[in-house]
């Protein structure tokens, strides 16, 4: 096997904190392993456009704190096209490049796996997401980052709805997954957790609210929704006209949830699987998204990492129940 | 003059952080003067209802740092009529209450005024709101707290900004008044404010956008709005029908804005100006609001404090527009 | 198998963030089992001087965000002796209490297997340290609100590093193990390691930063060290006389690390073996700690929990090699 | 009066959070006015070695929030002889330098004014350190954020003392005065504060403690000290070996106080005196110290801004007292 002298690396989707520890991570280890690191902008946008630079020591130098990525990010419709991709790989060759990281989430993924397919292109992806929606990795750089940033956000509307003995609807991020709902719910007390895989009545919910501590002034509903916001303006329209006597009120938390330092526990698990990329494209991997299991480094193909949906922790729903009473 | 020997004390309106720093101190310097405090629940509600508590230096302590107000708040529709005032003063009466230490608003000392006016009970007002749109006072409780969680949360909005060269507009509370939207514009950085004293044209506002700096590839716009949330997405929705190149979003902080732990300034403002409440009752002040003006305790009259419309500094809509080019 | 109706509850040992969250779970999953919680002041001591009181729901309300314990904690030397334990007995029985939930580390584990051992009396733990020094669970909770506070602070001290091209030596808690140390030492981009399981030749250490990246500014050594501070002066008195040249400051971070809002992770983790805690005593469990192991809950004998140092991962190490070059 | 057209920007001294906006702040209004700035790295050091670059408007994005200060700091023996400021002069000619803007505190002002006596060269200062120890500003850059830290910090030393009913002696920054403690010690409920201007007498220290609520578990000593750490260790040697009774414990906060995200207030108060800088240059100010005072910009000659201490609020003392009982 040709040792590998150099790699491309980028960031795709949607940001999220912790990805600058990690680009840090593969640039210094690159650069530990004699490897050329070229950054490349905007993720397959800017692979297609050429839009390359080198990396050393010191472009990474203090950003392991900061939140966003360097790199950039965007989505691109061109890279969904063959003539996309022939036009990505070219500037890539142009480049000497002889192997990528990929630093996102399911969407990245997919184009990483079939560039990967077509081309003799090693790729290695690392977890980037606030969402935690990935398989092969039991958490994804941002996760908790974000869920960090919710409960601060719920923290202080618990204190003003505490003082106006208030009904919250707190909506968050988390796509077609609940899981940033499910652990803020339970880390905030929520009193109720609404998230895609359960039901959404609203009689059921105000059910629960009822039969909650009576004694209990301020109650929070945390949804689950998706980039779209608007679920939980929907739910607090039904819940003001059923129940016209809570003083309901709606939050959506939105893009905050996307920025901020990383936490400690982001930056180590970005710090270590960028040092694994660098490890595995010298091995040999391709193809695969390179988590932590365990507290283990762990290979998965890309179709396994974004194929199934992660399922959702039954007992985490009963943990709030119990909790809320 | 009778010695004050007992006296009431509430929060009224919308709650603002430092408003238990402020419970605190009227607690404390109570009883160095040897005078009982008997709390009221939910402002003028409570009081009409005889809500009533006695207070000691250890039912406050550990609060400083707690954000919402242990008394809560809310709004009466009761004490604004004249059967609702007389309820209240009875309740007063019979708890044998001499004088009363009213915290929050605008409103909340139009109440105060007038139930100062119809009946002998001397009131003094401690400023706490997060919108600084009181006279009297340099600041309110609250607002420093509250231009703090804002900036914080746009300093996350913009590492997600500046990741995928997006445009953002950003709502703030502030009712009325622009004040938390001009100090958190400068502060944050944004390309624009739009506050209810200037013009919201959308192309004048897009035209300051493009001539702005070529090479910024986020832009945050900052608008003020109150309690009703929606003006922002009325701004995104034009702007996103006008300019479909922009990759526009939209972001309400809403409700994070009231609560939180009250910063060092919030704290030691409500600390000053809650020993002066209690020392003023013993002086025979009535019918004022206690701020601090140029760093000194001043007294105002609650109609001087509630009548005039806090004025812009216009400077600081200059500044925004020399630093953000 | 009688059903247990009544049981214990105490925090003992250091104090950890999330401590409350473990009691809030305790108390609310005992309601829900309709079991008694009696909480217990200051630990052992308070054990054994009766310093009981009955816990409902309301009385665990808003605390899941609250550093501390409100049960507060102690150390006990009089439960040392049969005579302590004895009468610690006598307390127990005279309340009626069946069983007991201790929350807290090595030290209070120790107790609960010799009282467990001595007495009929079931005792399950909570492991609740920062210092992440206990077998039978993945993490203790307290550590991860523990290393996010210290990287807040390393993150302050780097920007003044900075800015003043110096080198800082941190010192962090972690008793006889340097986990607090590694992880933040990842996390913050630290340029050394000092650990009690590694060498503290001064040479070394200087070799390593003398032969980093020349044009990094500011350097960082993070030193594990346990709550009787200094280490840490007599290393950067070393450096400093031996390398005059560097401009070297000393930080001891103490004692915030055992404060502050505790984080999601550890609310979270609280949570789930708060509930786990009072199924264990239904279900017949003494002598155990309550963990969690890969996402499960996890059952350990306290002497199993205590026993051996926690192994610490090499590859931590690397890391840090890697990336501060 | 010939128009200024180039004009150099150092910071100078301990760093202080905010020092980066002003920096941005300086750069944008000299672009607006069309006035070249050239930064000068590591104050008077750098000026001397001729270390200088141009900026521009791209060079300050995105720093409004950072901590430390782009340019460095450093202190210089140098510049305090006549052949260093000579050396510097030559440098600043060379450049084409018309005029300075200056960064920082008591000694960075004191040089520039020794400069501005010795040659034709402008010299204009902004207030930028933690200890507002200057006159001719209410504030100076980067005190509102680093209360705020201590206060954080404290917050969390409350919890565990609390916890452990722990007696606490905390030590600040603020040289000579004791500004950080005062208003940190109110701020954070300090049962009593020694500052430079007080008497340190041990015993009247524990009489007061001992008066105090017999009822509060933990309390909090705040001193004030300079750079040199250590005050607070003898305070505490000696209350340990007086009052063996108390769980003593003793917290330095160190240098986390010179770092971090700069508050709003600062912010705003750097973008403030960063344009009114610009502007007075452009209007031939010299040998002034720009600040505010009553929410005005003021012009104060360095030797007035530097000379005078400034006076301890005394009854901050006396809330101190009253709050703490």
């Amino acid at each position: 096997m040709t040792q590998i002298k150099k790699i491309g690396l980028y960031t795709s989707g949607g940001d999220a904190p912790g990805m600058n520890a990690a680009i840090r991570a593969v640039v210094r280890t690159a650069k530990y392993y004699n490897i050329e690191v070229i950054g490349i902008r905007r993720g397959y946008e800017g692979m297609i456009n050429g839009e390359f630079f080198p990396m050393d020591g010191k472009s990474v130098a203090n950003i392991i704190q900061r939140g966003g990525t360097i790199l950039k990010t965007a989505r691109s419709e061109q890279f969904k096209t063959p003539e996309g991709r022939r036009l990505a790989y070219d500037q890539l060759m142009n480049h000497g490049i002889q192997g990528l990281v990929a630093i996102g989430g399911d969407g990245t993924f997919t184009g990483a796996r079939i560039f990967g397919n077509e081309y003799d292109m090693p790729v290695v992806g690392l977890p980037g997401t606030i969402d935690n929606d990935l398989n092969g990795t039991d958490f994804t750089i941002g996760y908790d980052t974000a869920i960090n940033t919710v409960i601060d956000a719920v923290d202080k509307i618990r204190d003003t709805a505490e003082s106006h003995d208030r009904l919250f609807i707190v909506e968050v991020m988390g796509r077609d997954s609940g899981l940033i709902a499910l652990r803020t719910g339970i880390a905030s007390g929520a009193e109720a957790i609404i998230i895609p895989e359960t039901n959404r009545d609203i009689n059921a919910l105000m059910d629960r609210l009822e039969n909650g501590r009576k004694d209990k002034s301020s109650k929070i509903v945390m949804v689950a929704e998706g980039e779209d916001a608007g679920g939980a303006f929907e739910i607090g329209r039904q819940v003001k006209e059923k129940f016209p006597n809570y003083d309901t009120r709606v939050s959506i938390l939105g893009h905050i949830q996307r920025g901020g330092k990383p936490s400690c526990m982001d930056r180590v698990l970005a710090s270590r699987v960028g040092v694994a990329a660098v490890e595995a494209l010298r091995d040999g991997h391709r193809n695969e998204m390179i988590g932590i299991v365990h507290n283990e480094i762990s290979y998965t193909p890309f179709e396994h990492a974004c194929k199934h949906h992660v399922e959702i922790n039954a007992n985490f729903l009963k943990i709030v129940e119990i909790l809320s009473i």
